[in-house]
């Protein structure tokens, strides 16, 4: 069976590189993850490039669709992946995937914010496969985000005991 | 003293049973729980069944009273306990809820939204008492939640360290 | 090179007492933190004082200036100071912080949520610089949030683990 990174590389996959220029800078001082005993909490990430360019920006059932959603979605969780290399050095030092808060930015009455969130989460499935891979889930409506991007990811994982700081 | 089992029966609470069907079809792939050592992170939780009913849906201090808010935050904890049933066997297993983001669906300017989510932690100390059952909280103003639930619950929790997985 | 306590001295900052009279009572029996092994999960803080005076009440960007809204942010992370020393018994137990949601009120369209934010963690750098006090981050906007609040900080952290119970 593939590993993480094989997947991502037969997926073809652009993943940023976190550590070059080091994260943080462009937002201030900031963590990109901290990790307490095998448990690695990661910073919010964005459809945001490191350049700054952002996939769909705006409310998604306003400005943006729920299929635009969906890749804005993907993306941050492609940008995630670079963030987990960044925390643990490899996706294959990824025991399992916790949680994921998912924040959509949507008007009052906009139901579908797990559609939206499907996008992240089918992508880390694509990745680390369903046991590894799948994450307790909530999505949750958003009146803005920094920059006017429309998803940003709140996730938590497990590495392995062995995965050196 | 009762335990939170007993005090669950006492109550007589019908609480769902996640594990049958297993959590997280309906949805796609989603993980109900993930634990790392004796911490335990729950995916969202909702008022709405297993059967995909809902309970006063919609935004409160619009289409839902307070009191409907709070019974929704109560029904949201009681489908909570099946959820820490199934990540850890039994109520008993927990030695202390550790903290619940609440997000309750309200406009801006609402700001009675602790009066919401005491459904649910008030549920939490009714079933678990003071000491085990009394958590960390924040209460957050959301546009809407996934088909649009008035209420979500994303709770964390430490488990028997002889607790097995 | 000073400590997180001499630092906060020099500051002059005036750290409230949460355990005079213990955090919790005023809504409800809530719990200021929880301790799992070394981590530490904070409830969530406000910019409001013990005593219940909120510093500027209302939606940034509509009510709220951002020049406020940092002020606000600056003195939640204040009241967070306290909340730590309750938790770990002092500022210098604390080996790292690790995330923070800061959940914003803003109307739609409000793209600065990030420049509130940063006057929670610009106080967290004065006091504990750059390695202990930097801190994964996400900022959210939020209808609403407790009693008009403006700003929700929602911690997480790492003591040192001798730190006693």
């Amino acid at each position: 069976m593939a590993s993480a990174e094989q997947k991502a590389e037969e997926l073809g996959l652009s993943i940023p590189d976190y550590s070059d220029p080091p994260f943080g800078a462009r937002y201030g001082r900031m963590k990109p993850f901290h990790r307490i005993g095998n448990l690695v909490e990661l910073a919010g990430l964005t459809p945001e490039s490191r350049a700054g360019q952002r996939l769909h920006p705006g409310a998604i059932g306003v400005d943006v669709t729920i299929e635009e959603g969906y890749a804005a979605a993907r993306l941050t969780a492609v940008h995630t992946l670079g963030m987990i290399r960044y925390a643990v050095g490899s996706l294959d030092n990824v025991v399992s995937l916790s949680r994921a808060l998912c924040f959509v930015v949507c008007p009052p009455g906009f139901e579908d914010l797990h559609l939206v969130a499907n996008g992240a989460t089918d992508l880390f499935l694509d990745v680390f496969g369903e046991e590894i891979g799948s994450v307790g889930r909530a999505s949750i409506g958003a009146t803005s985000l920094s920059r006017n991007n429309c998803f940003e990811l709140w996730l938590s994982l497990e590495c392995h005991p062995e995965t050196s700081l």
